[in-house]
């Protein structure tokens, strides 16, 4: 019973995938990314290679008039400045504004005291989703708290995602965003329902940029379902987890994964994708 | 007759693109490009596996000092800021004044006001190229026209490059630059002929920074026969469009792509190149 | 006798090489890195695929509470400006008073006296290694003599590694540094030893941002063995060449070569290393 339970939950999820997926691919959604330097390249690849169409305007002299045309947009702060910031509260503003749905990554967000004001500053403009790995969730929900000291300072996770499950779940309730914590299984939760996505594969971690193209694709997926913005995080987290695995076949390491990764996103098909998305409900 | 006219012309570009490729590998023209952050990885790697030297000097206080010293400059708008247009500015009149070959490439110029003026102003400065695609070069043309509200706002082009002809014609003779549209054909024109690149493949699309990199290609050529740059600017586009489509033999997706293309521009020889180069006058 | 004290020298620097990739392996140091925007995404993909923690954070508002943390620093200049050398002065100032190991890359000093001024004031600010190229160091070891203004402008070396010898000497007992010189043999010396690692293949040269990603993990390695930086530096000059020697056995290119590199360096083992490293005193 419990087996037939989640097998029709997987098969109702491989269907769920592939309609965004195709949409994204139809739609051809404009995605605004102001983000960091290292992951430009990748982001902007990922988003082609699923079908979309990335623009990296980050000033802000720009904002006012592109923002506003855009499907959705993608705000990191991996390289944060004092130059980048008020651009990206201008384009959270418009966004939350004309109910353009946005997403925060907030990358290293325990590297100083700037970068996690900013952080908790973003979350205020309410983002649709917060991507994240588990010690950066755990910092983001327990800002106010005294655990906070006990953070990692880089951009790399000390934590699993799974013990973030608790943190994440009171940061969805107390910003409103659907929140996602990517680990060896990616958790997303609106802060009652919690959904898991199992697909992916280990090495990706030595692979810069993967977490930041990751939510690059959520937003291009949140573009085209903004009712349902849960099912679209869970959807293109699992995407490319199994663009990941499916790259993983045919790599001999982390550079070679990053490329049959991309190749693998671009030719993803239907029987593909239905058969190999693993989510569950947790 | 006419089959036997159009053979003896490829023939010749085949020539005519060795000679200047050869060029480009044997004098390793210096390259200052001044260019968006997405596009720096690719748009190095393809000057140095064409031969030629890359110089991503973008400061302003570094460029009465280093620009006097370049074979040639690309200035790239893609991530324009209000703190690089003046580099940008700066380093187009030094060029202009020391006849130094430089290359425009206006990307998503109707992004923004901010963005088109920028665009329009460097177009004042007498670029010795200008590489659109066709959205770009359609909106720059016409930018005193009405035609401007309907341009395309993001990097990815909406128009087929042969509806560009027209405007690039114009564009070329408002600015005194020879202009360049990629596309399944790529047009360049100095305002009266017209030439066709026909290499190429589809899947570049998929990839950014490929048109930035062709541009800066452009560079690399014009340095090394500054005194036709529409032959320089043709056989850029040809070496590079050739370049993908012997990449696309081996590629399985858009990244794989892209390796094989740098691998293909760097080992590509006299008789593939003079077989394979697909050159006519439109 | 000759043969055999090479051999037996040979073999201990094979083992001094393995003891060191282990402890950046079982470490896993983060290392911040205040770089160009060309080398972020490869220089990031590098400390990864070695086992590293990279963080690019280059913003002041960042360094006083994130520096202090850090294993090693990598300052390169490749896109200096007015903004980012103030974030390197106080990063590097922490680290000198904190005993924090860190290297400094004179990227293309001799670009502009801006630069170059900037150079000379990170070099007394104390790095514990200068890695360059012989052009780059040759400028810097002699930059109160007249021969600076025949230095190259470019990023690309015009001499060859061997002639920098007296030259990174003199720099190294001037600054107190470790001064490293990348070339078809890589020279290390503190002013007095001179050590070469005879590693690596030429193509790398005409892959962007090599040269940045091995001065970070040059980082990386003095991180793990802060008290010898000599032996740290020649071991991660020597980790890399060799992982472009592995890589190159399957390169078609040198986008396939830089592919192959990261892949070699994330999976070399005890055995290949220690039968291929090459190092020798000088």
């Amino acid at each position: 019973m419990e087996d037939n339970n989640i097998n029709t939950e997987k098969l109702q999820w491989g269907k769920t995938v592939w309609k965004l997926f195709s949409q994204v691919r139809l739609q051809s959604p404009l995605i605004q990314c102001i983000t960091n330097f290292v992951s430009m390249d990748l982001m902007a690849n990922t988003l082609l290679s699923a079908g979309a169409s990335p623009a990296m305007v980050h000033s802000i002299e720009e904002i006012p008039d592109f923002t506003p045309r855009v499907s959705a947009l993608c705000i990191n702060v991996g390289t944060l400045s004092p130059s980048s910031l008020p651009a990206m509260i201008t384009a959270a503003k418009i966004c939350s504004q004309l109910n353009i749905p946005w997403v925060l990554d907030p990358v290293a967000v325990s590297a100083s005291s700037f970068r996690f004001d900013a952080c908790v500053q973003l979350v205020c403009l309410k983002p649709t989703v917060i991507r994240g790995n588990a010690s950066e969730i755990i910092a983001l929900a327990y800002s106010s708290s005294s655990s906070r000291s006990s953070a990692t300072k880089g951009a790399d996770s000390t934590h699993d995602s799974m013990d973030a499950i608790e943190a994440a779940k009171f940061l969805a309730q107390a910003s409103g965003a659907i929140v996602a914590v990517s680990g060896a299984t990616d958790i997303v939760t609106d802060g009652k329902r919690v959904v898991g996505a199992h697909n992916g594969v280990a090495l990706l971690q030595k692979i810069t940029a993967t977490g930041c193209s990751v939510t690059a694709l959520i937003a291009a997926f949140v573009a085209v379902d903004k009712s349902n913005a849960l099912d679209a995080a869970v959807s293109a987290l699992a995407v490319f987890g199994l663009a990941g695995e499916l790259g993983m076949k045919m790599a001999k390491g982390p550079a070679s994964l990053r490329m049959h990764l991309i190749d693998a996103l671009y030719g993803l098909d239907e029987a593909t994708l239905q058969s190999h998305v693993n989510i569950t409900s947790l």
